[in-house]
């Protein structure tokens, strides 16, 4: 480990893969240090243009410009030690695609996405993989601009099938919350991972397809039920995989229902925008998961069926 | 019945409740016949105006325009031999509320309407009632204006609890039959109003919360699979009731998907226009049965919440 320690009397290099909302605001506290280079990657030029002319702007809970190394052409940045992939899972293979040879010397490569799945296609790209999952919410405000309403948590572990060493878990945990984020370095993160998609899997559709935003849907019984229902496919399959959950998903739904405003979930806002959704890797990941164990998931499945159904509706198909 | 069978030296008189798309076809069929007394109330002005200004005016499968009598005010209409209710049906009782003066000696009041429960809302107020189902559809073109594409059956038949004469069924039956419309009457239309009612409880929720038209929804694999689970609970729940399926929903899917252009199921026509749905009668009904029978229904239940939720969004709840 020597070889890989020296580095960081350099600066240790992170870059962030996917800076739009989440990616943003992580960042953003990163490059605050100002002991790390850290470098962006994102598809979009208008945003990463802004950051490279005015720095990256956060509001919210926390309110700071900082100067980042933003661009949206990967071959621009040099090898890195860490890589955080922050992208909406859809558009994963693409930036890994993109992004991969920054990575092939790295300590590890990060998920901080929703659903299930990222990780394994992140492995297809790179050595090492963390698995990653937050309650941290964020939103662009425009370009060069995100927004977080609170700071929460950014559960990481290793990605098991890529045999990561713990400790470089355990590092990128450290250097995260110095930054000013919280950051929970777990042996076994998959806990915390089903524990947000189970929470995800009942807020999300139930959101697209009612246009109801969260705390209406939760305080309205048909649809407070159907979160339930939706909850209970959710933690059959996590049990029937040995995995236990890292949190409680019935908490964070009243903690999101009781924050004044009307928040949209993500799965609406993508809906409103006519964009694809998280779908696949979210319910359509717990209903095949549960198909193939064996575990009854009609709800997540029949979700599934209608956001897709709904995603399709946008091509005017004959 | 000798005084029943008098009343008609001097023609019959039909009311048509609930004057929409479905019972313009019906009144003007009727009124077209010449020697039948017709009816229509309606709570939109607009609409009966029109009808007493310019006439009844169908387009698409039969082209005609007719004379009949039409008004917004039930006390203008005079004792009835039958009645037809053709309102949406979560109208149906505040129309008989109006409307039940009309059919106090009246030889039946008949339900053409969807779902499942307006025959035991007309019972309430009238004593004589028929069972009805038909896979007619039609549509409002404007005040006074109405369209159907193609002739469907209509299926009618004793509703049991009101124990009425099976004769009065097939006079109607005869009547309409003899307007040109294709009515069959039977001795038991539960297993035609089921069939109809488990095509309705697959197609309309799909098409309202994923804006498909019937016959992409039934093209697509996710939406069309999403139809067979749907079918698969609504006939359990026949079977448990002891109704015998007559037709097949599975065939009216496919012969509605065959037919040329876009066609939106009328849930989605009510989501378009933020009118509150028929949901309740349709899935709703379903779910409360089967639930109550010990019948798995979790995707009639599932449905039936998100469009409660989608209905509830309209009114930006907090």
């Amino acid at each position: 480990m020597a070889a890989h320690a020296d580095r960081y009397i350099y600066g240790m290099k992170i870059c962030i893969v996917g800076c739009g909302a989440l990616g943003s605001v992580i960042a953003a506290h990163l490059a605050r240090l100002g002991d790390i280079e850290v470098y962006a990657y994102d598809t979009s030029e208008e945003h990463t243009g802004a950051i490279r002319e005015r720095g990256l702007q956060i509001s919210g809970a926390a309110e700071f410009t900082v100067k980042l190394r933003a661009t949206s052409r990967p071959e621009e940045i040099p090898a890195c030690d860490f890589g955080i992939v922050a992208t909406k899972s859809l558009h994963t293979r693409a930036a890994m695609d993109q992004s991969a040879r920054i990575f092939r010397d790295s300590a590890a490569v990060c998920s901080v996405q929703n659903g299930l799945g990222n990780e394994e296609i992140i492995a297809e790209h790179v050595r090492y993989v963390i698995r990653g999952a937050t309650t941290m919410a964020a939103h662009l405000r425009g370009p060069g601009n995100a927004g977080f309403e609170f700071y929460s948590n950014l559960w990481i572990g290793p990605f098991e099938p890529s045999n990561i060493d713990y400790r470089r878990v355990e590092e990128l945990a450290a250097v995260l919350n110095r930054s000013g984020l919280q950051v929970v370095p777990l042996p076994d993160a998959r806990g915390a991972q089903w524990t947000k998609l189970i929470f995800n899997a009942a807020v999300n559709p139930v959101g697209a397809l009612t246009r109801l935003h969260h705390g209406a849907a939760a305080r309205f019984l048909p649809t407070a039920s159907l979160y339930e229902s939706l909850l209970e496919e959710g933690e059959a399959v996590a049990r029937a995989l040995g995995i236990t959950l890292h949190g409680d998903p019935r908490a964070m739904i009243a903690e999101g229902a009781s924050a004044p405003g009307k928040r949209n979930v993500s799965m609406l806002l993508d809906v409103m925008a006519g964009r694809l959704t998280e779908v696949d890797f979210i319910n359509g990941a717990i209903a095949d998961r549960g198909e193939k164990l064996g575990v009854p998931v009609p709800l997540n499945r029949a979700v599934w069926q209608l956001v897709k159904g709904l995603e399709h509706s946008w091509s005017d198909p004959q």
